[in-house]
């Protein structure tokens, strides 16, 4: 037996003319002759070190993970401003076949589906890696922002016995005998959550068995949830996750530069984010490009990207929240606009003309949920667990979720959304 | 069309002799003729409110949500130390029955089944907030504190084409004709984004169809993963998550006082914590206890009582590493020993004498890799975008999954598991 008790210490970043080791792999060798620049691809970013003899690279190939250790130098050429001198490698592993791709090169030249199946390697690229760290950084700034609006974080189950968005887009699995559901959103859980703290938030999976094989959809993706009591009208759902957006758009601009350098992303301005009722922005945008609505109930992919333009051309906004959808396209829980109950308390954010979000206000009255579901032709027996929250007494609620990997998308300016997910799940791809 | 351009705001607290506004639901109310005492429970705890005049109630009942407007005042006799005196109430919302449960009885004394099915009520016991904030904490520490080690946080699919740990322990579900499975853990796509990241760490549910009935299975619960590249050894695991844990007791006792009072936790030492082999704690515990060791190769749950028993009385430790797992029960990712093969570089970590964390060393060299899969009869072919990481190069490397639920059952005290979980998932329950 011996007793833990070391304690942990955080790397320490290597000064001018200090003696350092590094560790991490080999993405690139560049033999000079004399002298071989190795590129190593550590946690931080990449870092060139210079080899002046070959026994000191331990005959280090591409793929190879080694330690490093010689001595930081100012240096203005090399990439970062620094680099490593003296480099003498130790290899701690090798790879058992050389690299299919050229991580290494700007640019990859692959078919997507080709890249997707080499994925665990593609992802090793710096410009790969930037995606996901500032995709990390969304997930970060949703959960600090919320945690400083006194949300609660909490984790709802994923198998369930019954869809809360309706439709035939739900997966099904056996579950002990009994039919079960993979949930398409934690709608339910969270709304009962309300009536315990409030305020809650989640950031989980969520399953759609949708048929389409898009840009813009996935079959597996991250829902960033939140829901929130006592709210004086569905304004407040905005106002919040304009608040969150703000927070975001700092701490990326903070702690993500280099990544945001990197893929040359533009962060939007969140300051001033217009909302406009959904009939009103159909016809606006309709009428200036000259097209006929075809759908009124909906918003059709190209409208979506019209939308997207006139916002940014006539009010300078990369975002447009778009309210008051019609009540039919909306789920049984939506609350109805008292004024017009043909709409609902509801929205969507457009990005850069892509939806990134869905809120609204729900219903908290038993008898007007219980009402709502009937004229729906659905059984609120079969919904009594989630009903003993109205029934028993909520406030009135509403909430939002947010798709990370499409928000992600846009602002990275991604062209497919499988690029701003690690493992995209589609109806033919399951691995890896 | 209008523009959102207001800041949110933090709700602010109240001084003395200061007029609030608070809002929240109806926990409990007192006639005592004169004057009414209304408990406010609120996303900040309970709020006693005095109303002096009978029409400044509104009629509010039980379960009703409302605002109520008054002034603070310092009450040494109020929970909480104040109250809200000449309270007016306004009813936001009515419950249509009156509240089923007693929720501002100390005890409920139902059965656990009965209690589960009300859930949604019962979770609004501050008692029951208290184990979930908590919950909340750790999960919160394990994001910060990881962070602070340069981890990058990832999501991985959870619907995947082969399971991890092997077994007949997984759900299957039909993907779009083909054949899929509910991940047992992110194991496969953690290590592949060590390779990408270096450390990685994922927070989310795992699913696993056990036929268990006990206190300590559920069959989806959340999983707090890391996974780590350029190891020395896999001491260095078991260190971060010593680290982890040292900077979750500290956050619970700073930020969590209030919920760890009212559920009389006594936060565990975690300075010195023991490690010892598998096959030495088996034959002392066996020893000083008096029993037969029936199972050589794994830890009877009570065998895991008994040395949580032990390590407590010799070591004066709640929680112990158990080190050096027999090779045949660990799955065929755990490397072996080179000193003895037949025990693996692996761990469980059990806190109070039940099992919280299971982690170890991976193999990372191919050809070690897939003889090891042929050795236990799998098809290497099958697992090629996961042997993908290996064969193109990959540190030394290792990782943990630490069961939350497992965690806040026994940080808490808690006597079933299904008590750590808000909507838990067993053989017989898929609702709420």
């Amino acid at each position: 037996m011996v007793f833990l008790t070391k304690q942990i210490e955080t790397a320490v970043g290597g000064r001018n003319n200090q003696a350092v080791t590094l560790h991490g792999a080999v993405h690139a060798l560049r033999d000079m002759g004399g002298i071989t620049f190795l590129t190593l691809r550590t946690r931080k970013g990449l870092v060139q070190c210079v080899c002046t003899d070959k026994a000191d690279l331990d005959d280090a190939l591409e793929g190879c993970t080694v330690t490093a250790s010689g001595m930081w130098r100012i240096e203005p050429r090399a990439p970062g401003g620094k680099e490593l001198t003296d480099a003498k490698i130790t290899v701690l592993s090798r790879p058992a076949a050389p690299m299919p791709v050229p991580l290494a090169k700007r640019k990859l030249d692959l078919h997507l589906d080709t890249e997707l199946g080499l994925r665990p390697l593609v992802l090793r690229i710096p410009r790969q890696q930037a995606v996901f760290r500032i995709q990390a950084g969304i997930c970060r700034a949703f959960r600090e922002f919320l945690q400083s609006q006194e949300f609660t974080e909490i984790h709802t189950p994923k198998i369930v016995h019954a869809g809360a968005e309706g439709g035939a887009n739900i997966f099904r699995l056996d579950y002990f005998g009994k039919k079960a559901f993979l949930a398409q959103s934690p709608q339910f859980y969270k709304q009962t959550m309300v009536g315990v703290f409030e305020r809650v938030y989640e950031v989980a999976p969520v399953f759609r068995a949708e048929k389409h094989a898009t840009q813009r959809h996935l079959n597996e993706y991250t829902s960033l949830d939140f829901e929130m009591g006592y709210i004086d009208s569905f304004m407040d759902l905005m106002e919040m996750e304009q608040g969150f957006l703000r927070y975001a758009m700092e701490l990326l601009k903070k702690e993500y530069a280099a990544e945001l350098a990197l893929l040359g992303v533009e962060l939007p301005e969140v300051e001033r984010i217009p909302a406009v009722r959904f009939d009103e922005i159909k016809h606006l945008a309709a009428e200036k490009y000259g097209y006929q609505i075809r759908d009124p109930y909906d918003l059709e992919p190209e409208e979506e990207h019209a939308i997207g333009r006139y916002v940014k051309e006539e009010w300078g906004s990369d975002f447009v929240f778009v309210t008051h959808y019609p009540s039919k396209k909306r789920p049984f829980y939506a609350m109805d606009d008292p004024a017009d109950p043909k709409f609902t308390l509801s929205f969507d954010l457009l990005f850069r003309g892509l939806e990134v979000t869905t809120g609204g206000q729900r219903i908290h009255d038993y008898t007007e949920q219980v009402d709502k579901m009937e004229e729906r032709g659905m059984d609120p027996a079969e919904f009594a667990s989630y009903l003993m929250i109205h029934k028993y007494g909520m406030p009135p609620h509403g909430g939002l979720g947010i798709g990370l990997e499409r928000l992600t998308m846009q602002l990275c300016g991604l062209d497919n959304i499988r690029r701003a997910c690690l493992f995209p799940r589609d109806r033919t791809r399951l691995e890896p």
